[in-house]
């Protein structure tokens, strides 16, 4: 087993992450927290095993693995066969169990929940699913190399994205093309989300009058899909001229991800759409000029819907006929990570949180429109690590 | 918004999906059941909607949609904003609010139950996923024919896969090709399983030494995947002239989806490979015979048992350095449903249940062979769904 977190170039790596949880336990006053949902469990090892991840308040964090996964040589690391030992396993290596142990309440199944409850008779439980969101919300250094490579993965296979349409097409059989192009630039093909609101396949293609359709998700945009089992994205609908096409598809490469939209064309499209999409891009140039360190997310979504309110397109911002509350949200392991960008954030901007920030328009029978970026926050203002041209071109 | 369950030709089949939930109710004590999964909610319902079914003992079922998904105007559709007035929009019907509610507590997370419990400040509350699962477990014939569909589209998708292979691939760049024509068939691309242990992209291609590697998923193979973040199936290896490659690909094209492995090789491979790969399709034929309504579940793993005993190739069956404890299991809106074909199985066999059934082989650096089909059971035995060519051929 691949195991990250062990090898001696990464030691300081997630020693910085134990940190950062370990701070966000105190707030949150928690003894210790133990772990045990893939994105957490990848976060605090960089590997994807099944077990657990103990986090004491003063001791080394221990991590147990169940078979199949096997537990390295390594003082830190157990054998389990099931959360019933653990309490036994820590006390054999000297550690106390303490009074109140946080637990993953928004990350882990009800049953899984009670089942770990009853391994600790004796312990208060707390929530610790938003202490790891928030230990998660400003991404280390290293975190940041992996999310620029996405990026760059992301933009090259955006740039893929005018070969893979031929007139006639359908919006899925384009959506179709690009995925392959995707998978082949090394996509891993799943999406990691927090919720049982985020289902999607590899991504969201929307045009024409389908742009306007609502899904059940809690994704910016909408469209049909094409089965009443997933009602969102691409309909099936042929790609006809006068449409805009929103490509709003899969960018996770390595663990982490980027989330990145671009519009084309089918032909020529009315003013009106043109108009909406300078005033997205409009917005995400100012607003990379004020997200700086100890700004309020709020004031990003202000600013905005500012902008949205002078150029007269406010019927069409975030959605016509259903709209979505939010322009933009953090996006790292999962792709709904915080802090989420609406009107009451009470989150204030910090150095490396990474944002994807996606002022869109709906525009009724021609599609949606406007650009998504992933940014970093830096002193400077927004870097953006999605760097593709953005303007609204013919395919 | 399409609604299966509102139209009259459809009325008879969600009725019937109402009685098997109310039969499962009355054996689990439950007054009530509120659900909220999307599974269940499609299920109930035939499509995805953001919000709750509420399904009591005597009454009609309640249908409760959470803008963007609007309630259409019909007695049993209710809009709510939020969970915490169900209870009081329930009351305004004349729905009294029972003793037992039951939650799907194996299918939702810790924090959704929680805020549910405190929406009904009276009540008692079990478990229902399991009176859930037990209710999908026999399907109806208009689940059939769902599944019947899938297993088609599977089929024909089998049909193209020695057209995706070219000398020199590697394993992903195979699986790459596969996906596309998966989705040209109609393959909606997302994979539903129950739990927190069956992440996968669109399946899994696995070939020659990388058939040995563990994956911490509760799949039957492992794979050692290409990044620490996904670790199962393909891992980039070019496939070499006397490798088996493994192809159990998406079957998912309707909300349903069949399961189903075929096996090919590279130039040819040692007789182990093949004598293991025709002990696999001498098992299904066995099995087929065999697994009729009233039969335990545990007696086809038990006979499997034995017939790979009197090949003499026990050492190799379900994994060779790690093994996986069932050979088959159900399979339906979930991959992963009930029953599971393992030793200690208590369930018997129904009319209607639908079963994969996968009795696989490692053979060291070879790869994985066997065959895997998705099966109803009926009174003449096991009806395969997923009706191709079984035996193993060259690329």
């Amino acid at each position: 087993m691949n195991i990250p977190f062990l090898t001696q170039d990464l030691k300081a790596e997630y020693e910085l992450r134990v940190s950062k949880v370990r701070s966000q336990m105190q707030s949150g006053h928690l003894d210790a927290i133990l772990i045990a949902s893939p994105v957490n469990i990848f976060y605090m090892s960089g590997c994807i095993f099944r077990g657990y991840v103990y986090i004491p308040a003063d001791r080394e964090p221990v991590f147990m693995m169940i078979p199949p996964s096997q537990a390295p040589d390594h003082k830190q690391c157990i054998a389990i066969r099931k959360p019933e030992v653990i309490a036994d396993k820590l006390g054999e290596i000297g550690y106390t169990i303490p009074s109140c142990i946080g637990l993953e309440y928004a990350d882990m199944l009800y049953s899984d929940i009670e089942r770990l409850k009853k391994c600790f008779p004796d312990t208060e439980f707390a929530d610790a699913s938003m202490a790891m969101r928030k230990s998660r919300m400003e991404k280390t250094d290293y975190e940041i190399v992996k999310m620029r490579q996405d990026g760059l993965h992301q933009a090259a296979v955006y740039a893929q994205v005018h070969k893979c349409y031929k007139e006639g097409m359908t919006d899925l059989e384009f959506q179709i093309e690009i995925e392959r192009v995707l998978r082949r630039e090394g996509c891993l093909g799943i999406l990691r989300a927090a919720g049982n609101r985020m289902e999607l396949n590899m991504g969201s293609v929307i045009a024409g009058d389908n742009a306007d359709n609502p899904s059940p998700y809690d994704f910016s945009m909408g469209g049909e899909g094409t089965d009443p089992s997933l009602p969102v994205g691409a309909n099936g609908a042929i790609l006809k001229p006068g449409t805009a096409v929103m490509v709003d598809m899969n960018g996770g490469f390595n663990g982490y991800q980027t989330d990145m939209t671009r519009c084309w064309t089918i032909e020529s499209v009315p003013d009106l759409a043109s108009k909406a999409h300078e005033c997205s891009r409009k917005i995400l140039k100012r607003l990379e000029e004020i997200g700086k360190p100890g700004v309020p997310v709020s004031s990003l979504y202000k600013e905005a819907i500012e902008i949205v309110k002078a150029d007269n397109l406010h019927e069409y911002f975030m959605g016509h006929a259903h709209k979505a509350g939010f322009i933009g949200h953090g996006v790292g392991i999962e792709l709904n990570e915080i802090p989420v960008v609406m009107e009451r954030s009470k989150d204030i901007l910090a150095e490396n949180m990474t944002i994807a920030i996606e002022p869109k328009f709906v525009i009724p029978h021609v599609g949606a429109v406007g650009v998504e970026n992933t940014y970093r926050v830096t002193s400077a203002g927004l870097e953006n690590l999605t760097v593709f041209p953005e303007d609204l071109t013919e395919l």
